[in-house]
């Protein structure tokens, strides 16, 4: 069929099995095809064909709210909502987002790109529902990595305590973006093996009634007795002790398996756990084959032969592994250093160290609180941990980060990754709070390089520091491919660097801004500006002595950062001034603005939100002239 | 024996059981005794006399790591480490702390004040301990309510995993603060009625080696079998299938069986957790009686009727109380609004919401990331949660304020119990972050009311808000007992109010500080200046009106807020001024400066950070100078 004439789902309810598994092969030839021109989650959305025709053929969408924990598996959900014509501009500027979005369409009941969220929501949509007198089905879909994270057990452990009617659907494909860890995760192992669903669970419980009762001391013994017997005869213990009623190994390819399933889930009273397994990549032997993570998501693919398109010259390294490799390299000579990832060994490119110091090495899965407080422990037993995490999953850990660290005041070193504009990832995924979360933490240094050969020094000079908990952000993508210094060494902790001279104007800035800030300046100079640059590459604490010199030159001052100016490092400027009663310095700011910045390539973000060149110029040559007529 | 003339721990190893049980009752004297006079954290004390010490006269401290959780309960261990003779200065100024603090003993390996952290803590210090090759006991000691929090069940999750060498302390009283809610209670509750505890498991273990080995299709089936049978003789198969070895129930005020069982964990390898049944209060009559919490944490009380001491004269509403009852007064005409609240019932005062709606009212547990998505997923369904929460808890969750309420703009009111300066609980309870790590997250409103009049108002005006998040930040403790309009009306968001005249200076304050700008501002007036005082009740967004008026008549202006400077509301004004174009404006902030603040009586607090009226009228008589001299 034509996957771009679908408007919505109604058109599932009437086809067979064996139509459903040709819109199944035609679903994935096409999303092989777009994405190999796109990129994007084909891992993930390869896996859930079948399982999501199968949804939104059992349910009544958007009545029956269907909610995507992370989301990034919600392409199938797109086509068969009626966003086929619009995987063309998937997660580019003003494209389709790679995440479900409330303003596409009303079967997106609920927007993420953070991970384990879905059954919270649930438990929402669920008192919602019951508060209302509705009947609808909730249905919150959520990966075994995601089932990890702290706030989906809290959710479960409520749940499965309010008795709510909900049908969560597990979507074990035993990964998360790499492979899973924990427990939970051989748990989820055991029940894989274990063989077929346990609907003999209900005839079970009949027989089991039959069991006379018996009063006293020997109650207990009795109920002992069965649950025992059901735990012979039942799989998913885990999950019927949390009060869920568990349903499965469910074969996630199969309609049959499926279709059944959901209709013995819609006659449950309670929460039901589905345990569905899928297959990453089904169906496309270069994702299938995946071991790693690596066709999680990725860039534009080679359909024949699943090359990745590669960029056609040599590029710089990419900031991860220059801070990993780094790391690694340290840890060669000082055996106190341990490495910790929740949950992105591969994005955070830990594999180099992971393999040369496993046993120094922690993927706590996808657990950003634990893994803060991990690193916390470590650093009280005189060990340097190295928390390798993401600016936007950071956020998680925002209380570990001023509870257990920073007030402890322990030497951690969190290695904060993808700060600044992420692009196609969007709004969920966006590093840009970090400044503004971490900066009023007492006791943190808060740090940023201007390329890599910088960025290697700063790595060291954190593993060197002994004085509290010490932060560095960098950016998504590749250095600028300068040249790399043999020999590590530190940098002085608040000291900030000049990289051009001028006299009538200065900006301020640090990381990916910095080469805007120096063509700026050429092309003011043009203009008979002369305009300092300098390099401010520590956030918290800042350059006293070279802010105080600035102000008392009194020459305009621009601060530059991609990051939220509420509360960031221009307010840092701005309060400095203050305290030190510079009441009349001409400072300006650029940054980003007060709210959420949407997917797209990041040089369109940029332009969007004005952090270019152009205004770099306007807002300094604005300065320069008042100051002039002033004088 | 002489409590106050222990050095450290090491005198226990000598003692006979019947020794113990008089020092126990010496120390539950002591107790009910200091804290009659201190007040603190009475119940939890009580019942974990005989454990602390069974823990310090079997492990040795602090070589063995012993990690309690939350921290509270850590009087009795600080007795036993030799700080008897500084309870009568418990939690005061200077004085000892209510948690455990690393600067008062090396015995206090891990500091606290929030829940759930003990077991992360104690990975990483296991880790360490390994990496070392060293040999000690890590032993967390956290309640049944602490293991319901997010990060706990993550560390669960990771420990069962790595299989590290761990003593858990599962101190099961059946409470967190208030009763204890969720499935993992009444997993516990089925654990407590079951029996002695188990060591049975290790005969069967032995007995099920004996059956003979089966290949094939047939060895999951025997393996099965073998699991079922150990599930019919052994508690415990939630934490078993989570990869610890459980052992359980235990007497907590049984020396003996304590000892017996913790000799056993010793030897025992991987991780292993004792459940160990205490009650809340022991051997205090109406501590032991309480069934909501009323005992967990307390002021000064009579020794003899366990009666409060009451402050002589009628307090004004407390502030918790005041915000839920008008809360439920709307509710009655409002449907749509539901309460959540984590684990706090009784410290949110939402006993009388709850019990007009126990339909609409959510206690999810420890449980702050869950609590806040909930209130999100509610609010997608048109309905108007309320997030009953304090500040320092609210930085558990975050990222879910970020991405899943403001990010989706959606209509939860988060009512920010406990912010500002709280006292007694120290810095890990200090509400001063809230305004810094929710000022920068875009479609938030963040307001503080002047008095609880205006307080009631603005509830109303949160719940009748429908176009976003809206948040209001109430301090600790009681209103200024000002009359209450009977009539509820809202307050046009982002507009602020002239509470005095003035024309030499302003000041711009909000909630606490306001009573301290006033008594400044009569003071200054006396000197001849005529001082402003201005409610800016709006945080976020700020009046732009009232702020223009201002930096056109050019006058000095300061703004006091009883929380963190940096990235604060006087950040805020300085961002307004400098985005507005007006460089050379007089503005002086006055807040918390850039360090965590001890315990201690608000007042001595506020004077030792200078946020006092005298520094106010101080500031504003400079800048008033300064600004003569120039003009």
């Amino acid at each position: 069929m034509d996957l771009l004439s679908i408007k919505d789902p109604s058109f599932l309810k009437g086809m067979s099995n064996k139509e459903l598994e040709g819109l199944s092969q035609e679903i994935r030839q096409f999303l092989i095809e777009k994405l190999s021109v796109t990129g994007g989650h084909i891992g993930p959305n390869l896996g859930v064909v079948e399982l999501t025709i199968a949804l939104h053929k059992c349910f009544d969408s958007p009545a029956d709210k269907i909610i995507w924990d992370v989301g990034h598996q919600s392409y199938v959900h797109k086509i068969l909502t009626g966003r086929a014509s619009e995987f063309d501009t998937l997660r580019q500027y003003k494209g389709l987002c790679g995440f479900p979005k409330m303003i596409e369409s009303e079967h997106d009941v609920w927007e993420t790109g953070h991970s384990s969220t879905s059954l919270s929501a649930a438990m929402g949509m669920a008192i919602a529902r019951d508060l209302k007198k509705e009947k609808n089905y909730v249905i919150p879909v959520i990966g075994d990595g995601a089932l990890t994270g702290g706030m989906a057990l809290e959710a479960l452990n409520h749940i499965g305590h309010e008795k709510k009617d909900m049908i969560v659907i597990l979507n074990d494909n035993e990964m998360s973006i790499a492979p899973n860890v924990g427990a939970l995760h051989n748990i989820l192992g055991q029940l894989r093996t274990a063989g077929k669903y346990q609907w003999v669970k209900d005839e079970l419980e009949v027989l089991l009634k039959k069991v006379p009762a018996v009063g006293g001391k020997l109650a207990a013994t009795a109920e002992r007795i069965k649950d025992s017997l059901k735990y012979l005869f039942v799989s998913g213990m885990f999950f019927e002790e949390l009060g869920f009623t568990y349903l499965g190994p469910i074969d996630g390819h199969n309609f049959e398996a499926l279709f059944e399933n959901f209709s013995y889930a819609k006659k449950t009273e309670g929460p039901i756990l589905l345990h569905v397994i899928t297959k990453k990549g089904k169906g496309f032997r270069p994702a299938e084959a995946d071991k790693t993570g690596t066709w999680h998501g990725t860039g534009p693919y080679k359909m024949d032969t699943g090359d990745f398109v590669k960029p056609s010259k040599k590029q710089p390294p990419a900031w991860s592994s220059l801070v990993s490799e780094t790391v690694r390299k340290v840890a060669r000579k000082d055996n106190r250093i341990v490495a910790i990832t929740p949950a992105m060994p591969v994005g955070s490119k830990l594999e180099g160290f992971a393999s040369e110091f496993p046993e120094r090495m922690y993927d706590v899965g996808i657990a950003e609180q634990h893994a803060a407080t991990v690193a916390a422990g470590l650093a009280t037993q005189n060990m340097k941990p190295f928390l390798a995490i993401y600016s936007t999953f950071l956020q998680r850990a925002y209380d570990q980060v001023v509870h257990d660290i920073c007030r402890q005041n322990l030497n951690v070193f969190i290695g904060i990754d993808r700060a600044g504009l992420v692009g196609a990832d969007g709004e969920t995924h966006q590093g840009v709070f970090d400044i503004a979360f971490l900066r009023h933490v007492p006791n943190i240094v808060l740090m940023m390089p201007k390329d890599e050969n910088e960025g290697q020094h700063m790595v060291y000079t954190a593993l060197k520091h002994d004085n509290g908990p010490i932060a560095m952000r960098f950016p998504r993508g590749n250095g600028l491919g300068v040249p790399l210094d043999q020999e590590l060494k530190t940098i002085p902790i608040g000291t900030w660097e000049v990289v051009k001279e001028g006299y009538d104007a200065a900006i301020l800035t640090f990381g990916t801004t910095i080469p805007m800030a120096l063509e700026a300046a050429m092309r003011l100079e043009k203009q008979g500006i002369s305009v300092k640059v300098i390099n401010a590459r520590f956030i918290k604490p800042l350059d006293g002595n070279m802010l105080k010199t600035l102000f008392n030159d009194n020459i305009p001052i621009l601060t530059i950062e991609e990051a939220v100016l509420q509360g960031g490092f221009g307010s840092a400027v701005l309060e400095y001034a203050q305290s030190h009663g510079y009441y009349h310095t001409y400072i300006d700011r650029m940054g980003i603005p007060d709210e959420f910045i949407e997917h797209g390539d990041v040089s369109c973000l940029l332009e969007e939100i004005g952090l270019t060149t152009d205004e770099v110029v306007k807002r300094i040559s604005i300065m320069a002239r008042k100051k002039q007529q002033r004088a």
